[in-house]
């Protein structure tokens, strides 16, 4: 929005913002028994909602704008910052509209797709930007089409640059910010929440200030939900802004847009788009350091905290909008020391939630997709209802295939030459790979000296939970138990403990040991007989790549095996190992070897062929220990397996 | 089934009783993750299928048939023992038809409906016994639709009396159970199980013997699913009967009818309607003891014991079908005996569940009703979907209204004049009230010397669960809080626990603490005032007769209370405090004050004036601690309560 232009403008759209709190009670009405309890207001809340509730309750939040990226593998980077920045509790992202860049195709590139992986695979609540100079309305309606089909809720509404040097009316299609505003309310209702661009000193194309200031009001009549602004320098100019607005009737909420001064370079460029002006005190401090990248940036965060310390304390902001330039540094800086970053949210479920408006009741998931989360969602999009899906009505499971195991947002942020370090440039039998994994647990580095930090079934290091488990899961890694997931029991911890606590406070948390593996039908063989012992207590199910399934549970029937008890609400059981979405899994789970392993060999070679053959040989077992308020028993099922073998 | 009579014969019906399973599947396939995950499979089982389980198991089991009452005071009597023995644990009941009764009516003494509230508020699977002579194809496809309305799933098909002395055949009607086997396949297709009569001396009115097995066979050809047999005085007779059947190619079950001689006079007036023939050996005893009742009665309780050990021990007998004459002591006697009456028997579920059909997948219910399931039951009886209704996709909680309190399965097993003497002849004052409340709990005989075993709240005597908190409950009712409903917290008690387990064995039970009780006004206002100190760790729901309503539950969720951890299954929680339906069970709760107590007295009588009083001006509270790891607090948020009073 560094360059969005507007013409039109006048008034007040309170009316309009509090009609959305009726859509919000509608959806937690469709929800049933079976539905997460209302855990977790905001997830069934629209975005300017949550901005009201945040505003009622005194919470100050802030967000982040990224624009999209050139390439795929910047698309691969960004997601994962996505994950990263989405640690610290943004209220929301927004996704710049990129006209040049075919900003509704299906490019992983595109603004489109980049914000909707945002919501859907991130869990973000999104706004993706809009401009509608030099479009037909068929093709707006078209990407507003889009983009509700794929979850998103929130649209920021702008002019966008003219295709000429010039300015020039267009007598059929759409002139001002205001006409794609309306023609939103106009096709899609209440649908989408809708932002619009403020000019703390005016849009630099206005009359003047005034005539601005009158544009505005009228995108907001037309039924804009809140006005996110333009930077500034100073806080003076935001409140004299506000103030402003507020004399003229605009009662929406105002968003400051902050830039923290990152760089020379780029606040060169910035002011240049934006036609702004830069203080003259700024650049007597930033002239003489220009070429000191880090002078700099320290400089911009101070500038930025100070100015935000300001804004804040007015007591006319609740939150803050933050110009990223897809960086983090500066950025999260900033907001940790506003102490806005939060280092520990608390998570409503154990599992990282999707945003898509379908998934807002999603309340249970197989435990098997719990390191790869987009992975599941990506394979239950076309799922109807949640969180009915496989568990509902419909009798068939329908988990889609998953074929292309390179979309971006499945794809491993290390490159190709990174993962032949970690896993071995050469293997030499099964123990080289029972290495790996060993090492990948430990921490420790391989013998050539680097960190197993990820495995085709774990994108990122080893959770602080499964760090409990350690040195048991070294020691059976050994031993060509090759461990894919695991959790400890847990019996009744409160629902805010650091690291196994989910849901609202004051309630309890619990847990039942779980492990999942490959292993040898050597070391099968000597299981099952282990687990004769242990009859009931243990559940298993143990399959090979072709489908052969040993089981002992009852009837294709789910085993919960996280649950959390709150006060004034029913049961949630957000984790079940499923014996039918289990074999939808295995197809997975064994792929992976060979799509994400195997293929970093050439073909034929040594490498190659021992991990063919563990896909072809190893069975995948899961074990749950029913018995959680006892000792976990899963660590001496193995230790009988191996004495069994020796 | 003692007097029925029959013509026809011949074969076997594996075929038949094996095509049950795959109904037994569907059924289970319909129900969704909502709904109970299979705790207890025989709940969803037709008989023939719970049979051959029991027979595959090698447990052993019995069954109880009853006649229907002949007033309606037998009729309330006779429901009481149909709870009573169903605590023994029979696979099922059956009710005799009585054509001179008006069986198929509504009467509350007709078979119909005694056969009905068998299986819809005691939950016992039942058989209605059926005969054809007599009546048109209409009458008898009418009386099996209404059966299949009211939840019965098994006909016992019988011929039934001639009308008049000698047997004359009917050309358009049904003159033979076969006749009557044939119709309900052709009308009804698999949907009853059917059990057909045998008789192991012959039929009395057949050409003879072996005639008599060929018509069996006929029977059991046309679509019955087992056979019960006409009682016999000596095992060699059922078991020569056995294997004459088996070799004529009858492999269906074939249930011995067990009748334990009871008295003189009733024995004489069996034999004459069956025209069976009292072997010498037992004349010879029972003659010289005619006039001693309990005498005969040990001698038939000898005499059943031997000849069911002696069926058991042949190695050819599952089950036992036991003639009562609706009579309690013979029976369970001679079934403690043989060691197969369940002192204790496991519960699938915290509260009795209805053997309805369209009930077998319900899973939750609100706590309200935990000492009214009949109420409870009866005022839902008109919900398609179970474990939905009020928790499902509808919305609506549509409970039925309770005007009638008089239904005969509602009502109170004690007479008017009992009730005076527990609940005062005479109240004086509301204490006098509390009084009445006070002994209820404590078991101690009130000033007049009477113990008071009801409450109109409560039918039957304190619960064991409860008495854990007799202490507390004794003093809290001694100053007012007329507590009628109660129950401890629990946090990981074995599933097998003989007080509080319920469900399969190897899994753990929990419960949130909760009280329910009456009280005025000034006490709900201190209450209100210290339970500001307990925030969200107590939830409370407090409601006055004109519906005014105080609580601090979030939105309109239900808190689960009582809740179940399985081995290999989803988290069951079967009974939840729900806002919703507290307000329906309110309504029922106000009213029982009139209903049940102030009508007692005479009108405008002081007695009944103050139970008015208390009816118009006391609150009904229920709390909960959600807090269940630690030490129940509502006793302190009580005591709380009345040192703010003092």
């Amino acid at each position: 929005m560094v360059n969005e232009n507007q013409h039109t403008c006048s008034a007040s759209s309170s009316s309009k913002s509090d009609g959305g709190s009726s859509s919000g009670s509608e959806s937690s009405k469709e929800s049933s028994r079976c539905s997460t309890p209302v855990l977790d207001a905001e997830r069934h809340e629209r975005l300017r909602e949550k901005m009201r509730r945040r505003q009622d309750s005194g919470d100050k939040w802030f967000s982040l704008e990224f624009f999209p990226p050139r390439t795929a593998s910047g698309a691969v980077n960004l997601i994962s910052r996505f994950d990263r920045m989405g640690a610290g509790g943004p209220l929301f992202i927004d996704v710049t509209w990129h006209p040049a860049g075919d900003p509704g195709s299906d490019k992983e590139t595109s603004s489109m797709i980049i914000a909707s992986t945002a919501v859907n695979y991130c869990g973000l609540e999104t706004i993706l930007h809009m401009t509608c100079c030099n479009q037909t309305k068929d093709e707006i309606t078209g990407h507003l089409q889009k983009a509700k089909r794929l979850g998103l809720k929130n649209i920021m509404a702008l002019r966008g640059d003219p295709a000429g040097e010039e300015w020039q009316e267009e007598v059929e299609g759409f002139n001002y910010a205001v006409d794609l505003v309306k023609h939103i309310r106009n096709e899609f209702d209440d649908y989408f929440d809708i932002c619009v661009a403020g000019y703390p000193k005016g849009h630099p194309e206005a009359e003047n200030y005034e005539a601005d200031q009158r544009h505005l009001k009228e995108k907001v009549l037309a039924g804009a939900d809140f006005i996110i602004t333009q930077l500034f320098f100073r806080s003076e100019t935001f409140l004299k802004f506000m103030k402003d607005c507020q004399a003229i009737g605009i009662t929406c909420p105002i968003v400051p847009g902050i830039f923290p001064i990152q760089g020379y370079h780029s606040l060169r460029q910035l002011v240049r788009l934006s036609k702004l002006e830069v203080p003259q005190e700024i650049k007597d401090v930033i002239e003489p350091i220009k070429d000191n990248d880090a002078a700099i940036r320290n400089y911009g965060v101070e500038l930025a905290v100070s100015m935000c310390r300001e804004l804040l304390d007015s007591g006319m902001v609740h939150g803050l909008h933050f110009y990223t330039l897809n960086r983090e540094v500066a950025t999260i800086e900033v907001l940790k020391r506003l102490g806005m970053w939060k280092e520990d949210p608390r998570r409503p479920l154990p599992w990282a939630v999707s945003a898509h408006p379908k998934r807002r009741v999603e309340d249970v998931r197989p435990i098997f997709w719990s390191s790869r989360p987009k992975s599941y969602i990506y394979r239950t999009q076309e799922w109807d209802d949640f969180p009915n899906g496989r568990w509902g009505n419909s009798s068939s499971p329908a988990f889609g295939e998953l074929k292309d195991y390179y979309l971006f947002y499945l794809k491993s942020k290390s490159p190709r030459e990174e993962l032949l370090k970690m896993w071995g440039e050469e293997l030499t039998s099964e123990e080289s790979v029972f290495e790996v994994f060993t090492c990948y647990i430990t921490g420790e580095p391989n013998k050539n000296g680097h960190r197993v930090t990820c495995m085709p079934w774990n994108d990122d290091p080893l959770a602080t939970e499964t760090n409990l488990l350690k040195e048991q899961l070294e020691k059976v890694n050994r031993r060509g138990i090759l461990t894919i997931n695991s959790q400890p029991n847990i019996n009744g911890k409160p629902s805010t403990d650091p690291i196994v606590g989910w849901g609202p406070s004051g309630g309890y948390v619990f847990q039942k040991a779980y492990l999942e593996f490959f292993t040898s039908s050597e070391i099968v063989t000597a299981l099952l007989k282990a687990l004769k012992k242990y009859e009931t207590r243990v559940n298993y199910h143990i399959v090979n790549v072709k489908g052969q399934n040993i089981t002992n549970a009852p009837e294709l029937q789910p085993n919960a095996v996280t649950w959390g008890i709150f006060p004034g609400r029913e049961i949630i059981q957000p984790t079940v190992v499923d014996p039918v979405s289990f074999l939808f899994w295995k197809d997975e789970a064994f792929a992976l070897w060979i799509e994400q392993w195997a293929k970093l060999y050439e073909e034929e070679s040594p490498s190659r062929m021992i991990i063919q053959y563990i896909h072809d040989n190893y069975y995948l077992v899961n074990l749950v220990d029913n018995d959680f308020p006892l000792e976990n028993c899963l660590w001496q099922v193995v230790d009988d397996t191996f004495e069994l073998l020796n």
